[in-house]
């Protein structure tokens, strides 16, 4: 595909993420059934729900652009996925396995975030709101499920993570 | 490597925060050199800078813990540059690639955010106070270098990028 305009490039941002939204949904459950404690369980699965979400709102921003969402493959969500997957094969305490779930997690939301937030001006340079309004919902959640992960781990998961060492 | 302990995650984590530092090193000169914005290329190189300072941090950080920083291939930096670079292999406007390049920088900073907002906590939780204040250091400056190309993308760069849409 040939970039031309800012609109070519959020297109391709677009489907960069639609792609990245898609591997997501795969992932969570792994590590969410990998996770011990109950709130990360929960927090996983709830973020799953959110996601799918996520995925829809991106279609009917294609729909608005009437475009397709297809044609781009997220190398960085790959690679972000990888590393958490890799975590989960070693020979790892449940415990401290819970602290290196959250760590994944919140790469993986920082990537959405700054995807989300890129796209987001994107769409306001070009005066897209209807577009904006959606992404932004997203970008929203985004920092807010980074939040509930950080405060799973301050509030209690680092700390019964630390006790052994 | 069995990951016992946290003090094992958080080794396993700053291995891989240390093999991103070290390929962000090798990839910021190609996106300072593909930028069309005199403004952007010196964000980059300043970056670059910042960075190799984040990389003898890290080896501070690995001596006070009496531990070798290698051994983990960072795959999640590995996605995101690679993702970067095909953006710089596309047949792209000057002016629309600049915003390309902060879309592909800020998921680098993110990365960074995500990663050293978790050794931080880890170190925090397990009371190494000198190796907190290194990574928190490192933290706040990959804080403002994501605000610095939020400006750079607000102040102008989408809004030209924009003008042929």
């Amino acid at each position: 595909m040939q970039i031309a305009t800012l609109h070519d490039l959020m297109l391709h941002e677009l489907r960069d993420i639609y792609s990245a939204e898609q591997q997501l949904v795969k992932s969570l459950p792994g590590m969410s059934k990998a996770a011990t404690s109950e709130e990360l369980q929960n927090a996983l699965q709830s973020h799953l729900a959110q996601t799918e979400q996520h995925v829809s709102r991106l279609e009917q921003v294609f729909e608005i652009l009437g475009e397709s969402p297809r044609g781009v493959k997220c190398k960085g969500m790959e690679g972000l996925l990888a590393e958490g997957k890799g975590l989960l094969d070693e020979d790892i305490d449940p415990e401290v396995l819970d602290a290196g779930i959250i760590a994944a997690a919140q790469r993986v939301e920082h990537y959405e975030i700054a995807a989300y937030g890129t796209v987001c001006e994107f769409a306001r340079s070009m005066d897209h709101s209807e577009v904006v309004a959606l992404l932004g919902a997203t970008l929203a959640e985004e920092k807010e499920a980074d939040d509930i992960l950080t405060g799973l781990a301050e509030g209690g998961i680092n700390a019964l993570a630390a006790r052994d060492d």
